[in-house]
């Protein structure tokens, strides 16, 4: 990689990568999640998933990429490490603390690789992918908020 | 685990696991930094992680738990993400853009989890242990906006 350009598409074919590792993830921690409450907030952000999936498919169009991959260490990790946590939890109020706490990581991780690929595609002039970089940015950071709020007024009370 | 306190001491651990692979891992992107201005965040977040080990082994302390690490894979995947980029990017000044945002992924992840290690600990009658976990919690913030900030004034720019 020698330019932004260069590390724009990078990161762009990282995050395509591993929005198809949460849309895999999330339906076994919605399977796993005890509350309504808590399936209804990760099942709404699985069909946003889906739709941020679109919107980097037509960022890729827009700068003549084809959709491609890379191999994102990062959520593997972060998705092992929920997968592991969903293993060792026995009890189910205490698991809906756990399941929050990993979607709230895997929400941060995207809320800060969104915030760069904002700033960069405005740097080099995308004006069109930064609004659409911008939108997805507003719904992970609003997904870690429904999260804030449902773990501070049930799911961490119920755990405890 | 079965309770909300196993599951504190366990992500407890998991961030002090993450705190020590990142004070490994920063003089590696320091001396790779183009910039006196980054390499002047990193150094000075270098040192307030020294701290935050600290405040770590204190509230490990306060619960009576030895201070033990848990594998995290998430920072693990952080971590080889953030050398791979150094290893592709050929550009100074690209590379500095690149750091940036691997700092802030970092940033991000702890930023989770120390917010969802704070609210636990107020949920289970840990007040002392919650006001350091916020204390951390303020300085993982001011460390994101600091990048942000640099990446804004400058480092985008140079980069581009």
């Amino acid at each position: 990689m020698k330019t932004l350009k260069d590390l724009f598409v990078h990161t762009l074919q990282d995050v395509y990568y591993a929005e198809q590792r949460i849309i895999e993830a999330l339906p076994k921690m919605i399977d796993k999640a005890e509350t309504n409450e808590l399936r209804n907030v990760l099942n709404a952000h699985l069909s946003e998933t889906k739709t941020q999936v679109q919107r980097l498919e037509a960022i890729f169009e827009m700068i003549g990429e084809e959709p491609t991959t890379e191999t994102c260490e990062a959520v593997d990790g972060l998705i092992e490490e929920a997968e592991e946590l969903m293993g060792e939890v026995e009890d189910r109020s205490v698991l809906d603390a756990g399941i929050v706490a990993s979607g709230q990581a895997v929400e941060h991780y995207e809320i800060a690789r969104y915030g760069t690929l904002a700033a960069w595609a405005d740097q080099i002039g995308l004006a069109e992918a930064k609004d659409l970089l911008e939108e997805t940015l507003e719904e992970e950071k609003r997904a870690d908020r429904l999260l804030s709020e449902i773990a501070l007024q049930s799911v961490n009370r119920h755990a405890a």
